[in-house]
């Protein structure tokens, strides 16, 4: 059986990768998403193992000691790592897993998990993308100014990534991330040649 | 304007990769097939610029001098070549070019053009290759055996190819291509991320 691959999905604030993600889970049965671990208390609706795997700091701590986790961080006294077990379970299954991670995240997961799929998710431009952070009406001036620069900021490791999706187009741009997907379970990926040679030779 | 790809195919003799490539092109509209250049001499019913470019042999060993081919090789006292021109036009100007051409000059235009994506068509088993190629009836079984033979020295350098298509079913072999033709659309090219990050920026 064929294992499946992991797809590291990033993209400036307001580019659409949450909805592009959501349409992309929609289309196809074999693939789960990331869920991160983290320390904070769960609040009023949160899910263990649905919104969060939350784990005491003790547990965290091991945990990262192990190596268990392909990138962690702590943000405001609180503890958040990307699990790397439910990674390597779901891709022996020969299930995909989608992980959506801001850059600096994706950059250290890139340092432990090479075989993964980079793809990141471009605004169509600058002035859409400060349309749509305006649009939304949720943000101060000046925070959008922040995101503005955050977003060039994270645009300038486009070259760390595989594929670039301008989502101009919600319908396009998920299609896509689906021919991406698709596409790179094609791929021959390091080793798996021997394997295929090995193959067919024994057989004729 | 984003510039085309070259797609690069191979694949052992009866894997159905003509087929497939016929299939891709009716579904495709910006995609070219490249044609080969020869010195023999036109045969009845070909036509110069689709069959082949036909050359004469000073012709060819001038342009072969001038580094205008992308591999060629010499095949019973007459000269066959890949043109380099047409892909560099066809792909500047925004195209695709599919080259369907053999492992060893895969390999010989994997040297020149390594931004080429190189995909090769697989046997669903050496099995099914063997009834494909008795099943034509065409062949002497000594000419089946060799073939046998070459369809693995060839699928032993599939690592040398980004992508391995099993073709088990012609509509999703073709359409695993098509993916591949796709993403590969979306691809983070060398060179290319400085232009992306500097025109975000200096639109910013």
């Amino acid at each position: 059986m064929k294992k499946g691959r992991l797809f590291v999905v990033s993209g400036p604030s307001g580019t659409g990768k949450g909805t592009i993600i959501s349409r992309v889970m929609e289309r196809l049965e074999n693939v789960s998403l990331s869920i991160s671990a983290t320390t904070r208390a769960p609040r009023a609706g949160d899910v263990d193992g649905v919104d969060y795997y939350f784990l005491t700091e003790e547990e965290f701590i091991k945990r990262a000691d192990e190596g268990r986790f392909l990138e962690h961080a702590c943000v405001h006294g609180y503890y958040y790592g990307t699990p790397l077990d439910p990674v390597t379970e779901t891709v022996e299954s020969g299930r995909d897993m989608i992980l959506e991670i801001d850059v600096q995240g994706a950059m250290k997961v890139k340092e432990k998990y090479n075989e993964g799929v980079y793809i990141f998710i471009l605004p169509p431009s600058m002035k859409v993308l400060r349309e749509r952070l305006t649009g939304r009406g949720t943000d101060a001036p000046d925070v959008i100014e922040r995101r503005m620069n955050n977003a060039l900021g994270e645009i300038a490791y486009i070259d760390r990534y595989d594929y670039g999706v301008v989502n101009d187009d919600l319908d396009s741009a998920a299609e896509q991330v689906l021919d991406i997907i698709k596409a790179e379970h094609c791929r021959v990926l390091d080793g798996e040649a021997d394997k295929i040679i090995s193959e067919y030779g024994e057989e004729n």
